[in-house]
């Protein structure tokens, strides 16, 4: 009973937009799991008109300097602003990272500007089990826009495609793999590309050669900016172009068809996430898992066959513990 | 019964080293699933020697060219080598890719070296789905060396890790996103290091940096080679260094140690990839999983509820269709 009404407690806290509230909120979606969902979930009924905006590109391309860039532009429209920074390299954070609180450190006692940096290592369900809850939180509180930042590489720039509405691929002149990723068509094309460091000598034809790579594909139509996040050259402009295409997206119902999607998957992975920790269960604490794990180490059964046991084991257990298997228990 | 005469010809061929079983073997690999499993698991007993090198690293560093250069040297030596090529990018390929063919060419003819292509995008599991198959049936034929190189960028350079002996990272002279991942701590460091196209400039700068960056980590003693695949500079050097990590991680027990541990992750991979067919499969096709789908899209419950009754849905069909949730069913 108490927990029920600290968090209900907590949730009108999140809704007025208090600032140790939502600290506390995204805290405990950092830890991830279902707890985090769940909160997620309490928000369904704010059906907020939050955009949320991804971020990616290779270390050093200047992401974080941009977005409080970006934020400094919100700002001076007096929009209030979220900004997420993600790091699946890392198991915990302490609320903020020092680089984000130098970076930050002009909106710092700004309550429009609400600035997070969340570890997701470890968290069951990877990024997404983090960032989805943490978005949800955020809609709640009203803010118009989320932020959302990847720090690190690999599969986090992946990831994030898929829990926000427009993606920002933001790369240094010269461009490095990114832009070899774009030519061979290995990554998925962004809704909006920015070369940062338009100071740099190379910028200019980096961009140019985007565009000329973009226009061979069938989606010529993604912007390429130039940006200079230390002067603000060009940020303003993209704050424009991304408010653009936005708004296109609403007008083709594209916005809705990526969100309804996106609950889709969502609620997949979130079956997978529990199905995930239900197989290690299995496998660590069952008898008969343990028993399979053993035999598959030490190369009595193959991995296929262990495999396919295991997931009976889990399932089985699954039903039991939860209650789960009936369908008059999971009829909504 | 005429599918298990024709399966187990077909093993006996692979054993035999015979290259066009083989490749009708790694044809049915690439379809991923079960049957690609079962395969894998039939070399059980085939306990072969057979070593595994993963090549990861940016696109354009010269990945292709290197292996082939690497298959000259083994070849020189008279040792058989299988080379795998894996594009997580593409649904298909055609057995292989006319790179492939052009690069291998010197080789084409010769039974000693088996080079194949494969694509995984799609395949349910993703890389390890049909790599850690292909290597059993690689095994088997008795090849003492599998080189697997991945294609293209992200996750897969992390996948790869999981399914075979040891790493190799091939890095371009200036080294790219790859460095700044490995000063930055983000990238797991490989066993080896690899700076490719030697005669560039930059080559020996970079091999300077990285060995700085190695030296103030734990992992200082991590080989950083100097190569050059179209002269063959540096590549017999390499495959010496790559033996003497073998020898070493055979003496020390790392391999028996690494080999256990896959065997335990390839077996909860593949309780979740059927675990994953499992649910896309509730929630197509079963009417309650549909009802929660379109309940979700709606908006009308969270996917965190959802996910978790989808589960148990899940589990429910799971139980009945394999009849796998009794526990003497799954007794060894």
């Amino acid at each position: 009973m108490e927990e029920g009404r600290s968090a209900s407690g907590l949730v009108d806290r999140i809704r007025a937009g208090d600032p140790r509230g939502l600290g506390r909120a995204l805290t405990l979606v950092e830890r991830g799991g279902e707890a985090a969902a769940a909160l997620g979930d309490a928000f369904l009924a704010d059906q907020t008109e939050t955009l949320v905006a991804g971020f990616t590109g290779p270390p050093g391309a200047g992401k974080s300097t941009l977005l409080a860039a970006i934020a400094g532009v919100l700002r001076a429209r007096e929009e209030r602003v979220a900004v997420l920074s993600v790091d699946p390299s890392s198991r915990f954070t302490n609320g903020a990272l020092l680089g984000d609180r130098i970076r930050f450190a002009e909106h710092f006692l700004d309550d429009g500007v609400f600035v997070r940096s969340m570890a997701t290592r470890g968290v069951y369900g990877g990024l997404a089990a983090a960032v989805v809850p943490a978005i949800a939180v955020l809609g709640a509180a009203a803010f118009p826009r989320v932020l959302v930042e990847t720090v690190g590489v690999g599969q986090n720039e992946v990831d994030v495609v898929d829990v926000v509405d427009l993606v920002v691929l933001v790369l240094m002149p010269g461009g490095g793999d990114a832009v070899q990723a774009l030519k061979a068509g290995v990554m998925e094309v962004p809704d909006v590309i920015v070369v940062n460091k338009a100071d740099d000598p190379r910028a200019e034809a980096t961009a140019v050669e985007l565009r000329r790579t973009l226009r061979s594909g069938p989606t010529n139509r993604r912007p390429v900016l130039l940006t200079n996040s230390l002067t603000g050259e060009g940020v303003g402009e993209l704050v424009g172009v991304i408010d653009d295409c936005f708004e296109e997206q609403r007008e083709s119902g594209e916005l809705r068809h990526r969100r309804r999607a996106r609950r889709e998957r969502e609620t997949v992975r979130m079956a997978l996430a529990l199905a995930s920790d239900a197989v290690w269960r299995a496998i660590a604490e069952d008898e008969e898992g343990r028993r399979l794990r053993q035999e598959v180490v030490d190369g009595v059964i193959g991995p296929a066959d262990a495999g396919r046991r295991l997931l009976g084991v889990t399932c089985r257990l699954y039903s039991v513990t939860t209650g789960n298997g009936s369908s008059e228990e999971s009829s909504g």
